[in-house]
């Protein structure tokens, strides 16, 4: 089981770190490619209908079709993360609004940390090795927030 | 393998029963309650402990805490939708901003049929069945549109 | 010579009529079509393909991906015309925001006519009886404006 | 009497210690604790059942959904300040638009200082020395004005 | 002990309605005047200069400086509730945004009952009846989810 | 005939210099003063109060009630300037929305120079010098402008 | 003296009727034209050039040029009322942010009876019966306010 | 056949760069002017008309009437690119809300590199080799998604 990313420009690559930095510790197999929807559509095209996963990741910012272009082509899940830029608004809700039929599981700005977790929830519905991992991703988010609250003395 | 879809208040029934609409009609069993996070967060957290099912739709308008809340309190998959109002921006930005660590999959304002088909899609990871299902409901989507087409004639 | 119109959804409709009365009125010939970015991209890749039209007119709303994935696929300008819905700034910022590389020429919301009489300025470059007719349409304008102020006293 | 203060994250603490320093000025006994409403719901509640405080001032960014989770679990004041980041309006909305019934008080982006004023407003309905720390701190805000008319000659 | 209510003008009566149909439920005294902070502000002066109020509620739209401009004669606690219009955010950004030194509490977009709700909670820190009729009024809430709950079976 | 230039805080500094500058240039006398309509409302009451001129320009950021409440106590004409922030929309929301009544003159974000010869057009009605001045001023602006368009060679 | 009244279209009328009507309370004249800045920019450039008023008061909605493109041509005041549409953003920012050295004076959404008032004050440093007028109206406005004062009894 | 290029300010000047490397590497013949719509209306006013070009690309922040104002006094295709800055709601806007009868061809925020290809696209429906220029343009952006992607291995 895997996970397919897919960035829609080189530019886009720092969110793309957080996801498989993230992957990587959940123990989650995943390639990276960048294809553009707008610059590359066949490229897009032949990536959705070869890839050899269970879940894409799609990261775009400005009018960020690449998400629902993507979902346009599959039946798995597609999880959109929109990139930060002049306005931000554009990329969320290029991401948000999609039409009735062809959904996209948009997280927030930047986060790809987040899109690599629902990833994972995902696909350890299957994979019970993969729940056990983020039990204890969580487990370390937990501890981490008490460490903060014993430095953070005013 | 189910969905519990949880709606903040009574008033966004009619986004939940595009939901339970799609799901009905791709053979996915679900299971509707009401329970808000900010007038019954114990019920949420009960809701969350006791549930029987794989995915969680959560359905909310304003500052539509709901979605992150469940989120917050289990590893599997929450979708949240959120419910159109006088700002819409507000339910939008609440269910996707979401901090890292906990991801929340957002989808279209009042779009509950595609939060239904993600859910769908993220079963059907392990059911064979649904993954007919969501073909069968996408090709009559696309003649759907073959048919709008015939009739738009100007 | 002609333009090519594509509707994401046949409740674009009302939008498309506006540029086909423009149309027709300066005597350009053009053909409508039905079809969606997210539900049909097959189909919108084969209009875009075969069509015989000089010009292309995309009307769309929500997440407006049609106009920028018909000028992935063509040389030719693209018109694209954002439908108004519960946001407006979602349709508006898809089509306008598209990346280097891959214009889309925006009109204003649910602005069909000016879709239809920019799409005739360009192909009056080619074709004088067009230049004629849209000098006529613009005499026409100003004869209105005219006799409105003449009517609005206070 | 005192005060007890939240932060959804330790990167808020900037405008935590706008709160502190305001709050010591006016003789106003407070505590900090770190605590996210979604990275660690069960201290957030487990914070807000032992806190020993009569007013609460909740800080964070994004999604902010920590003042309505204190809110939604105790029937004391409960204040919130929305800390900026890419977006602003995300949190600000988040902590304003809260549904009939549960309340959070909320004051502008970072704007910790007022939090503090208003939570010592609330509290000097009980303590006459607060509501004389208050004219005096008010008193000072008065002369500095005056104090900066007399510095800015054009 | 009691609350003093302000209106901007008679149209935001609505929303005052909503304060003081909770108020009244809550056993708290209220008073309700209409004063603009830009028609009458000598009648907004006076109007805080003679108040025998624990609390002020001022209810604004548009450019809604009402709250703020009571906060600046006063060191009780105001409750800021902006009324929704044409733009909405105006009259939120208006009450949110304060400078420092000037706390308004601001609730959400004709969030009347909100007002009302929190201006019980500060006032309970004094009478334990209101605190007691607070209890109750969530109970109440809590059970109207419950039997929401029954009732949306789908 | 002169100017009374009125800033909510020594911070806007910057944006009453660009005025001040113009005023000069036109030949237009002015004062200015610091006074807040949050933290000395009675600073401001006395400023309109005492103020010996035909024009107010009232400088503001964030919630900027300063131009509103100004305008509230004069039947002079009074000019709003936006002030930069985090935000932005804030201050031009404050400043533009004004309740039927009581206008305010808005001119643009930091947009001093905007508002003095805003002012200076206004007293120019009376003063033909002014008159001239202004003329004299755009014409060399539209020189610059000429001027601008020679060094733009690519 | 006198105001020239300068509509976009003619669907701006009742905005006008605002400011007519006001002016005529105040006895001030004023002169009503229908004039496009874009469909006939002629128009307003002999308009303007014409015009024997003091002041301009443009009304205009979506990207509205109209204000701008009069103050371009002129040196006397003019006033921008924004019209509201399906957006309203886009004409309050067309009209508010306008580059140095040439200012519009914007007022509110729709506000037709601000621009009328704003246009009186101007008038009034020169004709002392408009300044009695402008006084009896504001004092009317506030007697109206103390009215609705006693008539909102909850 | 040329493109006529205009700047509202000589600061847009980064803007307009993207655009003529673009047209030159396409062999697009252009002219550069720098004309407001605000500061020089009679400069624009000469420029459309004087213009030998078949296509203009007018480029311009703020407020951003310059697009407009040529489209309203020519029947040739107007391509608007509206420039950065603190709002940037505010360009796109005033390009994009044009009212209907004239039309303006939005790009996105700074995107003078996609109003030179659509100038050109539009210019190459008379020249085939601009046709084929455009084909090579966008063969090199594939091919750079292509290496990008070999790049990016993580």
């Amino acid at each position: 089981m895997s996970v397919q990313i897919v960035l829609g420009s080189k530019s886009d690559r720092k969110v793309a770190e957080k996801a498989t930095s993230v992957l990587k510790e959940l123990g989650v197999k995943y390639k990276v490619s960048v294809a553009s929807a707008h610059r590359t559509p066949e490229l897009v095209e032949r990536l959705v209908a070869e890839a050899d996963a269970e879940v894409f990741i799609a990261i775009a910012g400005l009018s960020a079709a690449l998400p629902g272009v993507i979902a346009a082509r599959t039946h798995k899940p597609v999880i959109g993360v929109p990139v930060s830029g002049a306005l931000n608004l554009d990329a969320i809700l290029s991401i948000v609004q999609m039409p009735p039929g062809i959904p996209v599981a948009a997280v927030g700005l930047d986060r790809g940390e987040n899109a690599a977790i629902l990833a994972a929830q995902i696909l350890s519905l299957k994979d019970g090795r993969i729940a056990e991992a983020l039990e204890a991703h969580r487990q370390r988010l937990k501890e981490n927030v008490a460490k903060d609250s014993q430095e953070v003395e005013m």
